[in-house]
């Protein structure tokens, strides 16, 4: 990989694309055994990686003092602190472990005798994939990637470029011994060649930007290969009429305060006109007891005047429009009133429309009693997640059980929300005959129908 | 929908978006519902729509005889031929019968007591679909939108633009009496308003344009929209050293002659050179009966200079480089020479990376006995559909059994391939729990560990 910081962006990804293609007729043992090799060669270079990270840490020690980097991306920085290095080497075990994405038969039908259709999942090919500073990530992205079958070019963020080099040479020299080639896994270190790369749509099939905002918007209006992930986490809530009080309370307070830095935090609760002055006093109490703000419109502002006290009213303040908009990703929560209507459903309809407006297609959820109402809500919510009666934090990789997660996506082709290695997959199908023709069934009486006949997988 | 085209293309498409949430919410019973009053309804207006049909077929009969439009346009655009009226009627039924591609649940996973995940397939939401100008089109892209619960703005060719606009009045005043919005279907009569539509990426998430690599090529370049389509067929096959001799000749004829002006039709033969003076004759001659021109390299038209007698001399020529690049679509076949190798698996790299280089995705072809071989091809050529021994031409959404076809993809993200309704939809995930927390699963002690366990579908 070293030796490619030399190479031009164009010959970066071909390289990668003629990779791909010999890594996609791997089997899964050929591809889990450079796994294995990566583990090892990663564990033997400890040493190494661990003065290169050391580097790092000096350096952006001195930005801090500078005032120019944040303590947290410091912290974020240190390779050395207990249980991390063994940690980014286990990460990489529990990719191997994880079941092969690549081969699944989905669908399987006899079209005649002796002619077959599969429909099996296989590589997507070419991933460009951008990442934050922690220096472990990149050998859990190329543990992944080997693991789907892609080739991937990393970037990495640049705070980590010690780090990243020092780990990605050990990962090629690791990798030169095994099946996979070498040029399935490329580091590159400038952000100018990025923007050469996302050029390259020949070769690159997919870019994942995991970062800022900015980064990703970036991204998205630079490329025309296929971009996957999000810009925004806005989520919503909405407690509707004949929510349970006790559920509600627990769920919003969970999805605003477990980490309000995340993407799957809640961002802007709605309110069922009827339930202001039952369900909302209590959770918004709850709320402002950890500290958060409430950006409340006219009406729950109101419910609210003669509930609080003291301090808290520094907390409860007048909503604007672009509140509704705002992902804040601090202790800050909108708040809006879903005026109450007789007509049946004409409430939820309202919370769903205002949803499908202003939320990122994330993650968004209700909280009712009613089976058929929650039912309406999720179908209705055009977001990844719909989710009833639980926190928006559950919309997680992890969580989900996915063993490990690439990121989310807020697209609504491909991938959404948490992807995990089968994200990473297309398809292809196969068709296995003797000697077929199509003309044979061209109907104008030369004899063959089709079967269509659904075989077990 | 007449209505609409007063509309600007930005409210359009944000009441297409509307409508799109709300179809979502139905039932497929609702969905069915629809498409039975829409097939009534074209019935009732038979007269109606064939005297608007007529106008179309008159119009273009003097562009015929002004020598500005195609004859085989002209023959396309006439809906009173024998049959045709009680096709279009009959494909609506068909679609109406197809299995509802919404709502499938494809994974359920219980992540502790009470909280359950679910993976569950749901519309796209709204796809901007440009088609050809054959008048039955619009009535089976409008079932196949509302079967898959997607709201659609449709443009059709404009050379019948009449029989467009009274089928659209009838589906739209038919649908006005079912559960189904009028805006999910809307017809958009310009080529401006669709370059307009191609900036709506806030509201429109997929654009299948259907028709000439120009049209495709056009779209691709001006929108941020995803793009399901495909501007060339450059299909190719590779005749390896074992290939059974009746097997290639009956599947490379059948591949190039069957309907050459298809994309799945043949362009390219690559012939291991062992069996240039053996197989490749026999090909090369039951090619020429069928009057296919061949642009060979040096190799393989030595091999056929004893073989070709008289006139056949006229129809073997050399070829240039940029025929291995050319979608002919016409009885026309580049053929190259794949050098023997004796080291295992060289030739098959060889031809499956002249593929990967020059192929547009499609669909490739392998003629050999061996089935490891043909496993390897598959598994490495990077193409929707890889083929063992079987014409290229069953490459195609009723010969693979899908019941319809939306379009062929050569992306490859999201949908490869013939696209049947599956292709239309993508997947949310919907949790339901019981006012579950995540900060409960923090493993600081307090007790909830993740159970992930697989429940049945």
């Amino acid at each position: 990989m070293m030796s490619l910081t030399n190479s031009s962006p164009g010959e970066i990804a071909k390289s990668a694309s003629i990779a791909s293609r010999l890594l996609a007729t791997l089997s899964g043992a050929e591809r889990d055994d450079a796994l294995t090799a990566l583990h090892e060669a990663i564990a033997k270079s400890r040493n190494d990686i661990l003065a290169a990270n050391s580097r790092d840490v000096a350096a952006a020690e001195r930005a801090v003092e500078a005032g120019v980097l944040n303590q947290s991306v410091l912290k974020r920085l240190d390779l050395s602190r207990p249980g991390k290095f063994e940690e980014m080497l286990q990460g990489i075990l529990s990719v191997r472990d994880l079941q092969d994405p690549v081969g699944n038969v989905t669908m399987r039908t006899l079209l005649d005798d002796g002619l077959t259709l599969e429909k099996v999942s296989c590589p997507i090919g070419v991933l460009l994939i951008i990442f934050e500073a922690r220096p472990e990530v990149i050998a859990n992205i190329a543990a992944l990637s080997i693991k789907s079958g892609n080739a991937a070019i990393l970037k990495g963020g640049k705070e980590s470029t010690e780090s990243f080099m020092a780990i990605s040479k050990v990962i090629s020299e690791a990798i030169a011994h095994t099946q996979v080639p070498k040029a399935s896994i490329q580091l590159v270190e400038t952000r100018e060649v990025v923007s050469s790369l996302l050029a390259q749509n020949t070769y690159i099939d997919l870019v994942i930007p995991r970062g800022s905002k900015d980064l990703v918007r970036f991204v998205q209006d630079n490329t025309k290969i296929p971009v996957l992930g999000h810009a925004d986490g806005l989520c919503s809530a909405y407690i509707h009429r004949d929510a349970d009080p006790d559920v509600a309370v627990k769920v919003i307070v969970d999805s605003k305060t477990d980490y309000p830095a995340a993407c799957n935090s809640l961002e802007t609760l709605l309110v069922h006109e009827d339930v202001l002055h039952t369900i909302f006093p209590a959770v918004a109490e709850a709320l402002l007891a950890k500290g958060v703000s409430l950006r409340c419109d006219p009406s729950s502002k109101e419910a609210l005047s003669s509930k609080i006290v003291g301090q808290q009213h520094s907390l409860v303040s007048d909503a604007v429009e672009s509140d509704y908009e705002t992902e804040f990703l601090d202790l800050i929560l909108a708040v809006k009133t879903i005026p109450g209507d007789d007509s049946p459903g004409k409430s939820l309809d309202a919370a769903i429309a205002h949803i499908n407006r202003h939320s990122s297609k994330h993650t968004d959820m209700i909280v009712t009693r009613s089976r058929s109402t929650a039912e309406r809500f999720m179908n209705g919510v055009d977001s990844a997640g719909a989710f009833w009666n639980a926190s928006t934090r559950f919309a997680d990789g992890m969580r989900y059980g996915f063993g490990t997660e690439v990121g989310i996506s807020t697209n609504k082709v491909h991938s959404r929300g948490p992807v995990g290695l089968d994200g990473l997959t297309i398809y292809k199908y196969k068709v296995r005959g003797q000697g077929h023709r199509a003309a044979d069934y061209s109907g104008t009486g030369s004899g063959k129908s089709w079967k269509h006949e659904v075989l077990p997988l």
